[in-house]
């Protein structure tokens, strides 16, 4: 059973002032919550969940399970955060994610500028898992990597994909200055995406939904680069979605090297 | 100022249902509503607005509108879907869309089966909007193109894109029969989608969320296509959510068009 007080902790997890000053958050849903306990490194400090869930899945608890509650359809209701609840959620302490900016010269990096839909983030975050990326670099107008929109939106990349929050301004600068860093900018305008040759490391950068990459950071892109349109139809502009951007940036980027590996 | 009637009338068109019944849809939002106003072929039922938002776009105005509904900000609050809303909305007639199958052999067309979430399905529109796909073939599972999630989604490219409702089984097995036509399908396991030569038209299939394509499906499959996934963690499954999926696809596919077309 869940006491009152338990309820409102719960609960006050959705809010990022509270996952801040406790350092933790929650992972919510059947297919997160089992690839979570599957593996067995990481903490968890409670597992909240129906006795149905609990009765068909007990191969998964063990030891570094701290908690385990188990709780009526009626009192779960009151903590979840999704409209048809699976019946259990996980409450963890959130991965401590470090990057050396040395290692990042033989990588492919993103940066996110002002990225504020939770559900853009979460998806950028999967594809960032799917391609292999280590590291995502938001300024600090972006969403919460720990919201539950994105925690879920992510499929629990989030615990795979480092996520750093810092100034984007600083970052760029320090990295302009090593050689042979490239650092790649996704505009409406610039060079086609498919015409670069482009290396197989460096940064891409991302602008906000709206406004697109802030003036500031422009004079640390050394390649604007765009993905070409094929509409034919005039009078108005279209324009792609920031993680369907992402995709695409991150699918060209990696092309070759899997044609290399064959 | 708008009747308790018309309020009725406005959240109604939020279900299918009624949306069928009355063959109208609604586009809620500044840059979407400018859009569509740019356009003065498209016929506009209602225009409702708050007095600010009319002020200032009075030059969008034109015969076109059979009706304008001047609002205050409390009565606008009583029909938006939006959250923070703009303060601006049309009733517009559904667009009739055909298509000619003979036409498709030299496009290239997306089948989408039982795609639930609003959001994948407006983002897939969006994304064909950007490379000129035509069509749009959705089985009758899929969500509401019609929805205002997915036409929110879709930055109202749907007013764009033939978005069809029809049994692929059918569509799928007639295409089949055409001489040089490939179907192409999204599988987690298959052929790389960077090693397969790729013919500029033909047909891509995209399967559900959780489920993939439906095995009724698969045998009209000619060529079953995977994205490569380059993550190095072991003991978990990646995925691409389904609208990244489509945008790397469509990627693919241009990208010969664009490089030739230099």
């Amino acid at each position: 059973m869940l006491s009152k007080n338990k309820i409102k902790f719960i609960n006050a997890l959705k809010e990022k002032k509270v996952r801040t000053e406790t350092g933790l958050f929650i992972i919510e849903g059947d297919k997160m919550v089992t690839e979570v306990l599957i593996n067995k490194k990481i903490t968890v400090n409670s597992l909240i969940a129906i006795p149905q869930w609990l009765k068909k899945n007990r191969y998964l608890l063990h030891d570094g399970i701290r908690e385990i509650a188990e709780v009526t359809e009626a009192e779960f209701n009151k903590v979840t955060s999704f409209e048809t609840p699976a019946g259990v959620l996980v409450i963890l302490p959130m991965p401590v994610v470090t990057y050396n900016e040395n290692d990042l010269a033989g990588q492919l990096s993103i940066c996110l500028d002002s990225i504020q839909d939770p559900g853009n983030l979460g998806t950028i975050i999967r594809i960032a898992g799917w391609f292999g990326i280590r590291n995502i670099f938001c300024s600090p107008g972006c969403a919460d990597c720990f919201n539950p929109k994105v925690v879920q939106a992510s499929m629990g990349a989030v615990l795979r994909v480092g996520v750093h929050y810092i100034h984007l301004d600083a970052l760029l600068e320090n990295l302009c200055s090593h050689d042979h860093y490239s650092i790649y900018g996704s505009f409406l305008k610039g060079e086609s995406l498919y015409e670069r040759k482009l290396s197989s490391s460096g940064m891409l950068v991302f602008g906000n939904e709206s406004r697109g990459i802030h003036p500031s950071l422009k004079n640390f892109i050394h390649v604007p680069l765009t993905i070409p349109s094929f509409s034919d139809v005039t009078g108005h502009v279209d324009s792609l979605n920031v993680a369907a951007a992402v995709a695409i940036f991150c699918s060209e980027f990696f092309r070759n090297k899997a044609r290399k590996a064959q």
